[in-house]
């Protein structure tokens, strides 16, 4: 998978945030063998959980990092999160957030519009956090995003793809731009959906950070992404409305 | 996963009918993993696949057999075919199949109990493929079959799970024993669902054999069933239906 | 609507227990239009709340009675109970359930034929209270039964049509054979559901008696009935995955 | 039903377009009993099918009138038409569609909200036809429109509520807010969902004028909508996973 020209391994991308422990996150990265791992400027800046500390752990993860503009509620905010984070972590990349709606944390398309169309300009990748809405991904790629983060539902529910007819349709829409299911995700089996319906890559964090065991639960995701990308390239069955027998029976006289 | 006092490596099971070529049915095998195939007695005892290059084949599967009553729409038919197959594979374990409907080869429940009676008396170690129903479970139960094979949809058709609510109340309702999702299965994700509504394996032929790439999508479904299981182990978060920032955002002020 | 020879006007069927009082009762068969009550006959011949005033209610309600057998737990309570329920209300219908498991109150395949098989020979008219189960069902069938009343959900639950896929193959396979949905409603458009998919009538009893106004709920049943119905024969649209406007464009000109 | 001032007595809404005659679009207008026509300006001003005829037959429903602006791809088309629609319908009310996307004819957020401020300003009382986007429904609302229409699916498709996690979202946010669900819909079980779920009302017209039996399916509807508003303000019983006998039995001793 490449994405602004960078080869990535692993399609299961990882976000940095809930873990109960630096050790778990560690471990949980170490199984899931992610390869982008998500960061929040916010909490880098500043804030109580900040500091030399986790930025460390971070960095010793090995992986690519990608910095978000979470808890950003305005195209403002989030260009000027963007910018610290280019300084921050040097890197061009950025996820972008600008959430509109505070129960949901439902991206804001006005927002979201905005701020990449200045980012783009001032020379960032960015990977926004959008909905499924065909028009909005139009006017980011016209922006000049090359990728897209549809999110399966809203952050942190974990109920999965809320609206698979949505999410097939924009995934059809746009067949060779690179898609990230982004946020919402519970199980494994969602991911594996996701993965066998053309998406590039999932990206999650809750259902991992809050699981019993996370570096578990890391690991099955892996797995899942995995099984659903090779189910894509397969070329799978057709399902059909009616039994079939596979083990077709030929010689009944023996029986008799 | 112990079935029958014989300890099984892996959780996938996978049939051995309808492949384009032996070759592929081998590289299939292979990179499933799987710990059990499933074969036909009929097909062994007679009919023009049959013969000695195609038991011979399986055989160098290196897997433990699981012979079936495919085809058998009595239970006498069933009983007969089981008690050739003990003979023909050396095992006293049999998949019983009784069909009782030619559209969608729904179990038999009368025929089906009959006959798991007769063959668990006869000292045979019975997997019996049923439907989700919980009196017939039961009874088979009683009548010593020690594992169950609740379908996931009608043989051949790669619908998944059909009946989500059913499968979930025949699992919750006998939590010690060992059950595995048989028929019905089209893509991976929904082996990953039914892993992670605490199945203990899953039975497979037609969504591989059928599969545009067989071999893949046979890894495809041996990655999706490790990670239903790792996710079934790890304790899943709840889902919830408002969304929580997996970003807790401290340090708003520093934009100011 | 024919059943077992008999002209029933509506296609609303609905039970007679726990209504928070006789008036709320009336009032809900009345709003209803329901030609058809189902009434416990174990509640009729003892206990707290049986006796004359109930039976004198329920005679008022000017609609056919169909007695029932609820909480039989084995064919020989059943076919007892409905003995004493043709006595009682000079009936030869009756609606058959045998309870096979606690907590779904699923039918028992098994007591349940044993026991239609006895009813017939009998002299009943018997409505099996069954589930999606195709093999059963053609038993029934060849016993005598003219009626199928297949599951929605779990009596009670109000969740639905938990199989559709299942309830969608056994009405295709009987397409002659009336068939009533009966247990597990909990909302209107559940009932139209069922209609639209072709079912001749639906039973229900907890949605209406435990909503908050249980008067108005039996009228919006009675009006989901009705649209289902009406649907069914109207020929309904396909469904189709692409948008089409429904109001074609045709002058685009006069706008320049 | 009160939207923007207008008492409104049906809360069926049906469109003018694709019946096969005259006379089968003014009979499925009087069996659907529907209190709002909505018409095509771009039809009524120019284009074969356009003129007198249609004029006086849609005058002659004896329904309010709802002018829209199907067809229009952009802001300034849609403020054309709507200006339009004023002197031909003599009526400040406007359906707005600002269609962004060719093959689901999804809403574009942007025009759309463009438009409505626009229109807005001029006087109009605007009906948006818009997503399940809580926060472009919110600019809506800050924009001065009174009532919104989202789509339950792409316009033709009949595939009825594809995303209903959203639509709940959608209408728990804006609980004052009269909303209709408008498109998509194909069968009258999914009207009665969207009832069911608070909205105030649906707007449809492939569904009924592409059914086998127009005026039959129009009645359907009419019914369907009924039912769901009525199971809406009865305080429907609350599912639940495990069953209850909604006949509870007293009893029992009688039988031994």
């Amino acid at each position: 998978m490449r994405l602004y020209g960078i080869d990535i391994a692993s399609r299961l991308m990882l976000g940095t945030a809930q873990y109960p422990s630096p050790d778990v996150l560690a471990e949980a990265f170490r199984r899931s063998g992610a390869g982008i791992a998500t960061v929040s400027v916010r909490r880098e800046a500043g804030g109580e959980r900040a500091g030399a500390t986790f930025w460390d752990l971070v960095r010793d993860l090995g992986v690519t990092l990608l910095p978000n503009t979470a808890g950003c509620h305005s195209a403002r905010e989030a260009v000027t999160t963007a910018q610290m984070a280019r300084e921050l972590f040097d890197t061009s990349w950025i996820k972008l957030e600008v959430i509109g709606h505070a129960d949901t944390l439902q991206p804001d398309p006005f927002g979201l519009l905005e701020a990449a169309r200045i980012l783009v300009e001032e020379g960032f990748n960015v990977f926004p956090y959008t909905t499924e809405d065909v028009v909005l991904a139009d006017r980011l790629l016209s922006a000049g995003c090359e990728v897209l983060m549809p999110w399966g539902a809203p952050i942190g529910t974990g109920l999965g793809l809320t609206n698979v007819y949505g999410l097939r349709t924009l995934r059809a829409q746009f067949p060779e731009v690179p898609m990230v299911v982004d946020a919402g995700l519970g199980l494994p089996s969602q991911a594996a959906m996701a993965m066998e319906m053309g998406f590039d890559a999932v990206l999650l964090n809750t259902a991992v950070a809050k699981a019993g065991d996370p570096a578990a639960m890391a690991e099955g995701f892996a797995r899942a992404v995995e099984a659903g990308r090779l189910a894509y390239q397969a070329d799978p069955m057709e399902p059909r409305d009616m039994a079939a027998p596979s083990t077709p029976v030929i010689g009944k006289a023996f029986l008799t």
